[in-house]
């Protein structure tokens, strides 16, 4: 069970338009037991399309295709399929009636591309949109079922769940594949690897293991491909508890879970709130934690300390353990951890203070340094580490680290 | 001048990681002039990976590669390379060097696989790469260059600014290519449009105008391609010209910068300081402003009063105000905007308090409602707009229209 998407447009190809499309039916088609085996974007342009279709053709079982089905000119998908299947552009009328009916509930005039919208080839099923104006057109040749959808997210989004995939679904059940992620943290991608150099070798056959890292964050993908679903789960399962055991330290969520999610979920369980109280991170940990819908049930709120004259008069960190220590010291952000939890009234906060690049360095500290501190009922506690020299992957990596502290005290991992 | 993009990994096909790497890659391509005819998207597999690069061998002048250089056993990139180019895996003593230098300074150990990160193919150019471990590798076959570079996009990022991007400006220069971007703010890209019609039909022929939205930001990029450089400057410059005559309202600032860029030159050439106090923006804003190089020179610090009591307590607000008008109102936004930029002494504060959503609207002020506040020593002001319904996109754009806000109240617009 084989699939492809192409993807059609300028704007992808100059980096307009980041391809979001390919992703979701990438993860639909998967979730289906589909191997997306390619995703091809080209130009608005006759002999490309004619090329990547007969390219294409006889050897996926479906190929899905987004874009230039619009009305403006650059839009010619719809003709240079009928130039592959040999067909002709008709009206359909139950389209045509769905366009004006559409048009006059708006109150929007309607032209010419406007009706130019209900021509689809003659040979072809059409697939109504109730999204927009542009329907979806399905094609079969060679045993392969070519699909052709608008560009516009939520319209291809609408076709694909209205028509497209209940129809794969019925007629394409054979093969399951199953994905589960594990998240880790606190190792590099070498070294995990390493560790499970057993597990992996071990893995029975209808699993694969990806590493996906990202921050500091290694995503541990594993996909199980095989016929028989319930087998499947089963292997998988006792795959994913084998991992809890080899690396128990390491793993802090499954699927998609971020710190910020995890961390979320924890306070909210626990009745609890956070405060964070930031120097380096210039607030992104707050915006992180904020990113999550409901955070204002346990986050209450920051003090950026930028500048040190925050750090003492907001912050209450006294002149003697800047000057001893300097800003950049475990000692320094335990004070500010300590500060922003009682002015902010919170259970936990967390501080950070850190050299992001890309001046501000010395030999004792360079760009990359940053101390983090974790204030909470049982206590304070505090670490150093070290980065790399990028302002902006630094600052995302002091923030998930410092997140990582969080999670550790409040798991008292 | 044709290239095309090849990114490699399961997780692309799944749906699992959105390609921003190609867009971002064939926008600079294009910038270069290059013509991006292809994007195609293949699995961490041997067979796939050696069919996709004997398609495009010799049918571009480019072709990018990212993906599958990592450490771990999925990442075979490296070694089909070598199978294909006919050569073999060796060590670089220079990339070793490196790679055990950067272990050494984060105190991080080192395995046999972090050592492997240093074997390159023996007939390849290598490609140093300062922000992660594994290096860039350029070949060159059938009159196509192909580089190959990790799919880390600020390892991929850095390895394209250091090394190919300039060395592909200097091989292919037959044809100039300006690009000159102009950044609007205020207005949507449709009424934009209508508003520059005229602008767009007396363009001289070498230039062509492209909108690209984001977050409310309207880029317009003018491209001019031609023989003679000095003519497409001379012309390029008097079409600037008449734009910023046509939209002078609209314009902040030229090709990439953003307002956190403006603002920050602004407050520097002034020897001003800024400060934030942020409800539903919880330390966007902050974080944008602190993105940029040197930006302790003048941002201080900030409140961020995610709940009620932090507005009263920390930032002063009074209860009566709050009662009144509630947290969501252009009088608490100015109190807290005072407040801020009492606290925490700067001449400037900027304060927000919406409903990013998804819930906690209602008739009144529905989701996507935020009231803004800029202090500064020509006193307070304060607007209230309206956006969407994703969270997201709204943090996104409060966060923009207070930098507007700031940005009118420093040059006085």
């Amino acid at each position: 069970m084989k699939a492809q998407i192409i993807t059609i447009g300028d704007e992808l190809l100059i980096g307009q338009t980041v391809d979001t499309n390919s992703a979701w039916m990438g993860s639909e088609l998967s979730s289906l037991g589909f191997d997306v085996c390619r995703r091809i974007s080209i130009h608005d342009l006759r002999l490309d399309i004619l090329d990547v279709l007969a390219e294409v053709s006889g050897k996926s079982d479906v190929v899905l295709i987004t874009g230039g089905l619009g009305p403006t000119s650059d839009d010619i998908t719809k003709q240079t399929l009928c130039e592959f299947f040999k067909t002709k552009l008709v009206t359909d009328h139950e389209v045509l009636d769905m366009i004006e009916e559409m048009y006059k509930q708006r109150n929007w005039p309607m032209n010419e591309n406007n009706r130019r919208q209900a021509e689809v080839p003659e040979a072809c099923r059409v697939l109504k949109n109730r999204a927009g104006t542009a329907p979806g057109i399905w094609f079969e040749k060679d045993k392969t079922i070519f699909v052709s959808m608008p560009g516009v997210p939520h319209e291809m989004k609408h076709i694909m769940n209205e028509h497209i995939l209940p129809e794969l679904k019925k007629r394409f059940s054979s093969q399951a594949i199953i994905h589960k992620n594990i998240m880790t943290y606190g190792i590099g991608e070498a070294s995990l690897a390493e560790i499970l150099t057993g597990f992996e070798e071990t893995l029975p056959k209808e699993l694969k293991l990806a590493y996906l890292p990202a921050s500091g964050i290694i995503k541990l993908r594993l996909t199980a491909t095989g016929q028989d679903k319930r087998y499947l789960n089963t292997i998988m399962t006792e795959q994913i508890k084998k991992l809890y055991t080899t690396i128990p330290e390491l793993i802090f969520a499954e699927d998609e879970e971020s710190f910020e999610m995890v961390i979320g979920n924890l306070l909210k369980e626990n009745g609890k709130t956070i405060s964070t109280a930031e120097s380096c991170t210039g607030g992104r940990i707050a915006s992180m934690l904020t990113s999550i819908p409901g955070s204002s049930q346990y986050f209450k709120g920051s003090v950026i300390a930028y500048d040190n004259s925050i750090k003492t008069d907001v912050l209450g960190v006294s002149q003697e353990i800047l000057e001893k220590f300097g800003a950049v010291s475990r000692e320094t952000v335990e004070k500010m951890a300590e500060g922003a939890r009682s002015l902010l009234k919170t259970d936990y906060a967390v501080a950070t203070s850190g050299i992001a690049g890309p001046d501000g360095g010395n030999e004792l500290k360079p760009v990359g340094t940053v101390c983090i501190a974790v204030s909470s009922p049982s206590g304070t506690i505090s670490e150093k580490r070290r980065f790399g020299n990028e302002r902006i992957a630094n600052i995302n990596r002091f923030s998930i680290a410092a997140l990582h502290l969080v999670w550790r005290q409040i798991t008292c991992q």
